[in-house]
C-alpha cells in the first residue's frame, strides 16, 4: 500500500518501530578522510550541502525520508569497489542508489546509511549492431540508452514512464516490468551480463557473457531484483532488439472482463509477431481520466464497463495495418467489443496513448491508496471488485463528504498485472483497515503476487509470506546472508 | 571435447583419476526394503533385469557408462521427495535422469549412484489458453508437450532436434537452447515457475508463479541450467506462444563470413519480428551433407564458402511472403549473397531445412570430435579457422590415410552459437593433443563460453575456468555446499 502524501516524514518516525541496528558504525572524520582519499569533490556530497543531500533521502512517492549525512558519487567500478571494502570491515551501512524513482523505499536510506549513488557512472560501453548486445554503465539514464539505441536503429527493450530519471542498473536491481513486457519479455531473458560489486568489494561479473552460456550456474539473475541488497550493480550487458518500423493502436469499448479476456486471446492469435501491448482501464479510471485531460475528446461516443489500448508494431506500416483493420473489423463482428477506434496517423496514435499513460495522474489528483499485483487472468480484475464492494459496502465511497472518491483498476492484461488506486479526499484508519490484510489476503487466497513490477523495498518487508513459502523466505534469507554476511547493503529491507 | 565411439566404455575406466566417494553409502537390503515400501514394482527396477538397467547407465554418445544397480522411476512430487530425505540421510549418492539425451555425461552415473528417472511423472498439469502458461510433470516428452501445445494453437517456445527422447525437466535443467531461442529466448526468460525437490526432500515451489513476481530473489533462475546438481526438478511452467499460422524459409550460398553478419543484421531489421532462426554452415559442412543425402537434389546450382537458412514464422503467410520476396531481391541485389533460393511450398520448406539438420549426422558418420561454443559474431567462424589451419599444417587433413576428413563448422548466428566438428577416421592422441587445450585456450581469449548450450555435465567439469573467472567459481561452489551439503546429488561433475 502506498499512501501518497505532499509532506515527506521521516521514515524513522513514522515507523518507530523499526530501529537503528546498533553494530552499524557512526560515520566520522576518519572514514571521510578516507574517502576523500579516492574521490574527488564531485564525487562526495556531506551534510553542509544540506538541501541537495535532502533530495537523496526522499523518495520519489515522498513516503520515506532518510537521515543520510554522506552521498558517495564515485566515477568508476573500482572506486565503488574500494568503498564498499572500507564500509565492510568498518561496518558502515550502505544503501545504493540508482535514479531514485522506485515506488516501494528501497533506494532511500532509513536512517544514517551512506547513499551510494551511481549516477556518475554514466557512459554506454559498447554497442554491437550485429548482435543487439548493448552495454553500459549502471548510471546511465534509461533515455539516454533508448536514444543512443535509438539511433542505432534498435531499441531498449524495456519502457518506463520513468524512462527520464531512472538508471538502466535501476531498472535491472528492481527487475522492472514496464510497457515492453508482452513483446519482449523479462530482464531475466533480456540481460545477458552484469557486472556487480560484492558487500567485500569484489567484483563478479558476467559482463562479456553471451547470448548463450551454459557454463554454470546463472548466478547474475540472482541479482536482478535484488533492489541493491547483495551487491551493487555497476555494469549492464542487455540486448536491444530492432527498431520497429510502424506503429498502430486500437482504443474500444468493452462490456464485461471475460470479453477482455476472449480479446486478448483473439488478438494474441491474430495479430501474434506484431502485438506490443494490451493494455486495460475500467470505468471508473476513465471516467476520472476524462475530468483530468479535461480539454481532450474521449475517442470514443459511448461509455463502457471496460476499454482496452492495443498497440502493434512491426517492421511494414501496411503489413500491419491489414492485420489490425482486419482484426478489428471481425471482433466487432463477433460484438467482442461494442465500439472502437483505430489510429488514424501517428498523431491519433499518441493521443490514443494518452488515454492509457493518464490513467495513473489522473487516479493521483487526491492522493491514493496504490497496490501493484500479479494474478492469473481468469481473477485479474476480481480483487478489484472484491476491494470495491468491501468499501462500498462500508458506505465510504460517493460524494463529499465521504472519503473514498473511486476505487478503480487498471493494468496490463498481457502480463496479468492489476493496479489497484483508491482515489481519496482523506487518508483515514477506516479505510486502511478495511484494505489491509485484506488485499494481501485475497492475493495470496488466489495465488497471486502482491509485487508484480514495483519489487519489495521497505514497504512490503514484511508481507513476503503473502506471495511466497517458508521455504522460500528461508532460502532468500541465506542468500542475503551468503552475499553480506555483515547485512551492511541496503539494511531495514527486502528479507 | 566428445569423443564418438561406437563401443561404451566404463567411465570409471576410462576417467582411473576418478574415484568412487569413500562417504558415500553402498546400497544395501534394508535401503531396499525402503524403497520397496514407498514404491510400486513397476517404479523400482534392480540388478536383475539388467538389459533394461543398461540403458539408464548408457548416455546418448555412448561415451559415458556408469554401474548403477538401482533405478528409481517414481510417478509422484512426494515420492520424489521421500527418495531424496532417505537419500540424504543415509548417504546414498543419486543422480537424476530425464530423457538421457544429454551430450555432457551429465545424466548418467559414475559409479553406483541410484538414477532418480522422472519417465513416470509425465502429465500435463495444466495449460491456460488466455495466459498461455503450460504446466507440465518434469518427465514428460518434449514432443508430447508440442502435441499438445499444438492441439491447443499454441507452441513450446523451444525445439530440439532429440524431442522425440528429451524431457522437460531435462530441457530446463541443461538450459537447452535449441532452434528457437531467436525468436522466443532463452528459458531464464520463459519459465515462469518451478518444483523442485531438494537433496534433503524438501520442496520449494514456484510452479504458480505468474509471469511477473517481484517478492524476492528468483530463487528458481539457479535451477535452471544446474543439471540437477542442487535439486531435482519435478513441475514446469512455462510460457507457451501462439502458433504461428505460416512458415517459409529461404536457402543461400554466401562467400565470406563478414557478408554472413551483413546479412544477419539486414534480416533482423526487414524481417524482424516474423524472424525465426538464421542458421549457418560452411562449405565442408554442405560437402558432407551432400555426401550424406546422396539422393536428394542440393537446392542451389553452385557451392560456396558458407550457406545459410533464414526461416520465418508468422501470422500471415501473404504478408511473410511479400516480406521475404522483397528481402531475397534487395540481398541479392546488393550482392549480400551469390544465389539464394525461397521455399515454393511447405515440402520445399521441409527440403530446406533437412539441409541444416542433416549436418550433424552428416559429420559424425566416420565418428568425430564435436565442440559447442559461443563467442561474439564477429568472432564466431574464427575458431574453425583456427582450428582447421593448426590441424592442415600438421599434416592430418585429407584423403585417407590421413586421419582427418574435415574440420568443419555450423551452427546457429542468431545466437552467436558454432558447432565444430573433426570428423575423423581414426581418434588418435597426436589430433587430441592439437585440439586441447587449443581450442579452450583460444576460446578464452576471445572471452567466448566453451559450452553454448549443451551444458557442463562430466565432460567440461575441469574446464570451467576457460570461461569463468575464480570468483564466479567459488560462488557457484558456495551454492552447491548450501543447497547439497553431503554432495549426493550428481556427483563427479559440473562444479
Amino acid at each position: 500500500m502506498t499512501i501518497q502524501t505532499p509532506v515527506a516524514q521521516l521514515t524513522a518516525e513514522a515507523y518507530p518501530k523499526v530501529t537503528r541496528k546498533t553494530d552499524f558504525k557512526v560515520i566520522d572524520s576518519t572514514d571521510l578522510n578516507y574517502f576523500h582519499s579516492i574521490l574527488s569533490n564531485d564525487e562526495i556530497l556531506e551534510a553542509q550541502s544540506s538541501e541537495e543531500l535532502a533530495s537523496f533521502n526522499q523518495d520519489w512517492m515522498k513516503k520515506y525520508r532518510g537521515q543520510s549525512h554522506l552521498v558517495l558519487l564515485p566515477n568508476s567500478t573500482e572506486k565503488v569497489s574500494k568503498i564498499m571494502k572500507y564500509c565492510n570491515d568498518n561496518k558502515l551501512a550502505v544503501v545504493p542508489q540508482g535514479g531514485n524513482t522506485d515506488l516501494v523505499g528501497a533506494s532511500v536510506p532509513v536512517f544514517d546509511e551512506i547513499v551510494l549513488s551511481l549516477r556518475n557512472m554514466n557512459k554506454v560501453r559498447s554497442f554491437d549492431p550485429v548482435s543487439g548486445t548493448f552495454k553500459c554503465d549502471a548510471g546511465v539514464v534509461m533515455r539516454d540508452a533508448h536514444q543512443f539505441l535509438h539511433d542505432h536503429d534498435h531499441i531498449f527493450p524495456l519502457d518506463l514512464p520513468s524512462r527520464n530519471n531512472c538508471h538502466v542498473g535501476g531498472v535491472v536491481s528492481t527487475n522492472a516490468g514496464g510497457l515492453n513486457l508482452l513483446r519482449y519479455g523479462s530482464l531475466h531473458g533480456n540481460v545477458l551480463g552484469l557486472e556487480v560489486v560484492l558487500p567485500n568489494g569484489e567484483i563478479i561479473s558476467s559482463i562479456n557473457a553471451l547470448r548463450k552460456d551454459n557454463t554454470g550456474y546463472d548466478l547474475k539473475q540472482l541479482f536482478i531484483g535484488a533492489e541493491g541488497t547483495i551487491g551493487v550493480i555497476t555494469g549492464v550487458s542487455i540486448l536491444a532488439a530492432a527498431k520497429p518500423k510502424a506503429f498502430n493502436a486500437i482504443f474500444c469499448g468493452i462490456e464485461n472482463f471475460d470479453i477482455v479476456q476472449d480479446l486478448f486471446v483473439k488478438a494474441k492469435s491474430e495479430l501474434s509477431e506484431i502485438l506490443s501491448a494490451f493494455e486495460f482501464m475500467d470505468r471508473g479510471s476513465v471516467e476520472m481520466t476524462i475530468d483530468y485531460l479535461k480539454d481532450m475528446t474521449f475517442p470514443l461516443q459511448n461509455h463502457h464497463n471496460f476499454y482496452v489500448l492495443i498497440e502493434t508494431s512491426g517492421s511494414n506500416k501496411k503489413h500491419d495495418d491489414e492485420k489490425l483493420n482486419a482484426f478489428l473489423s471481425s471482433a466487432l463482428e463477433s460484438k467482442l467489443f461494442s465500439e472502437g477506434v483505430i489510429a488514424k496517423d501517428h498523431a491519433d496514435y499518441e493521443r490514443l496513448w494518452t488515454w492509457r499513460k493518464s490513467v495513473p495522474p489522473a487516479c493521483n489528483i487526491n492522493g491514493g491508496y496504490k497496490y501493484d499485483m500479479s494474478l492469473q487472468l481468469k481473477d485479474l480484475y476480481s480483487v478489484c471488485e472484491a476491494v470495491t464492494k468491501r468499501l462500498d459496502e462500508a458506505g465510504l465511497i460517493g460524494d463529499a463528504p465521504k472519503p473514498i472518491v473511486k476505487s478503480v483498476g487498471y493494468g496490463h492484461v498481457g502480463d496479468g498485472n492489476i493496479h489497484l488506486n483508491i482515489a481519496v479526499r482523506v487518508f483515514t484508519k477506516e479505510i486502511e483497515g478495511l484494505l489491509e490484510p485484506f488485499v494481501y489476503e485475497y492475493i495470496a487466497s488466489k495465488k497471486g503476487s502482491i509485487s508484480a513490477e514495483h519489487g519489495v523495498g521497505f514497504h512490503k518487508k514484511g508481507h513476503l509470506h503473502y506471495s511466497r513459502s517458508d521455504i522460500e523466505i528461508r532460502f532468500m534469507k541465506d542468500v542475503k546472508k551468503h552475499y553480506d554476511p555483515n547485512g551492511i547493503l541496503n539494511p531495514y529491507k527486502y528479507i
